[in-house]
């Protein structure tokens, strides 16, 4: 499917690699790593199913642009059950990929997903912490880190900590989403609640769901250089009734939906409220509705 | 200067204009027709140079893609202070334009503007209400109507008027913004309270400064077929100094900071509140501060 809206491409299409390896350390670590404490979209398949779909829906927005050649090293930090990870190998394929994940079942979710998806890929898998990777300074010509930023208490320490494994010259991309970009007709109070609701708990469990306006002071406060960051708009409106579904309804709403058991149970909304504010947004959906978000990419140099 | 967005290019670049004739119809309306009552942002000399920058700052982004063919009988309802026309007729040379607002005085600084930017354009000026325009059925081409709806009590109506006087197989196209989609770092509670009483303000003038999510249902609902609306996103960062300076600053801030005496005198803020809004608003512009915005840009067909 094609959004509707030009694809943002990233800023600094070449590249210099500086060999064709793999960083040659330990893939291995040995800390207990489950699931992150405060990832607050939980890790049901349901949520998997909903990632997904967000990946398929999204793709071509977000990794419009994003083509590394063949044989360079990149990382992506945060791959989850690799939603992203099966476009960045599809839109790059040849490259020598690292996919590092806190979460070892959703590492495994995610090499499964890749073996069906993009079975000519190499990858190499690593359980770990993104702030703590064991691999050398400038072990990659490439970091790519989508949707995880917004999930960490301090996002200028894991930018620090990944663009140490950076190459001179080498690129980060970041994409993040704005939870605060989110506007749609009908209005709705309630609605409006609901999402509140969704940025309150991601910042109790230690996120930003708002982080998507603040990758420029990040960046740049994490060390790196030559910032580009553009916003890439999702608009579904009655002509859109495929985004609007793809999007609007099973990415976005299904995201609010999906923290009603612990607004609930936090005492934050009630059934009848919170259960309105999804009804109310669901009315974007339809034909004479209109939905408006906005992710934002970012690409900058590690000097 | 450019604005770091792609460019919101029209739908339907293609025309079929079907003679080279302004209509022919008086164009001179002799009711009364003084500044519009419902006007938020009033008619000062301020304002007139806001209207300015910001059709400067924006033009790239606003009128990319609207070229009409040479001979195209155009109209511009609602062309206020001419702060559009010029980039109109910049990006359309040749065409017959005629160039309507129900403010003589505006009008009149209109028909200024063009004589000094554009003095070779063909403009016919006609002094009266877009409702009632007292052109024949069919008497254009092409109808631009940019930063109007949101000021009408009834943009149907206004629409619907408007489809009327258009060609079958004429296009419309309608640009608005909407300030619900304005949001920025560092985040301010006060800063929004100031956002929130403009659109307050503009809403018991009669108008809906969140109209742009609304351009798809009401041009649908005014008959218009092929509606195309594409989100037209203006984003300044710490990398983009003079877009800090030409938007948030001199287009954004100064708009809200205009409706400070209205907003005081009805008794819906205090001068401390109001002033710390704005003075977290212009945060935004710094180095560290980002701000977002987003037009809407719609083309439709007459049927």
């Amino acid at each position: 499917m094609t959004t509707e809206t030009a694809a943002c491409n990233d800023q600094h299409p070449t590249d210099r690699r500086s060999d064709d390896q793999y960083p040659t350390d330990d893939r291995v670590d040995d800390r207990p790593a489950g699931p992150g404490p405060g990832y607050v979209h939980g890790y049901s398949e349901t949520e998997a199913r909903r990632l997904g779909d967000q990946a398929d829906t999204l793709a071509e927005l977000l990794h419009a642009g994003t083509a590394y050649p063949a044989g360079s090293r990149v990382l992506e930090a945060g791959c989850g059950v690799g939603a992203q990870t099966v476009h960045l190998l599809t839109a790059s394929p040849g490259v020598l990929l690292t996919a590092a994940d806190v979460s070892a079942d959703s590492l495994a979710q995610a090499r499964d997903r890749v073996a069906a998806q993009a079975p000519a890929a190499q990858v190499a898998w690593h359980h770990g912490d993104l702030h703590r990777l064991p691999f050398p300074e400038g072990s990659f010509d490439h970091v790519f880190v989508c949707f995880v930023l917004e999930h960490l208490a301090d996002p200028v320490a894991a930018l620090t900590a990944l663009r140490r494994v950076l190459r001179p010259g080498g690129t980060i991309t970041a994409i993040e989403g704005d939870h605060g970009s989110a506007f749609f007709h009908p209005q709705s109070p309630a609605a409006r609640s609901a999402i509140d609701l969704l940025v309150r708990l991601q910042a109790e469990a230690g996120g930003d769901a708002l982080l998507g306006r603040r990758l420029y002071p990040l960046l740049t406060e994490a060390g790196f250089r030559d910032v580009a960051v553009r916003p890439c708009p999702v608009y579904a409106d009655g002509a859109r009734p495929a985004l609007a579904e793809g999007f609007t309804l099973r990415t976005f709403v299904a995201m609010v939906e999906a923290v009603r058991p612990e607004a609930l149970a936090a005492g934050l909304t009630t059934p009848a409220a919170f259960d309105q504010g999804v009804a109310d947004l669901r009315r974007a959906a339809e034909p004479g509705g209109t939905f408006h978000y906005t992710f934002f990419k970012a690409v900058a140099v590690s000097p």
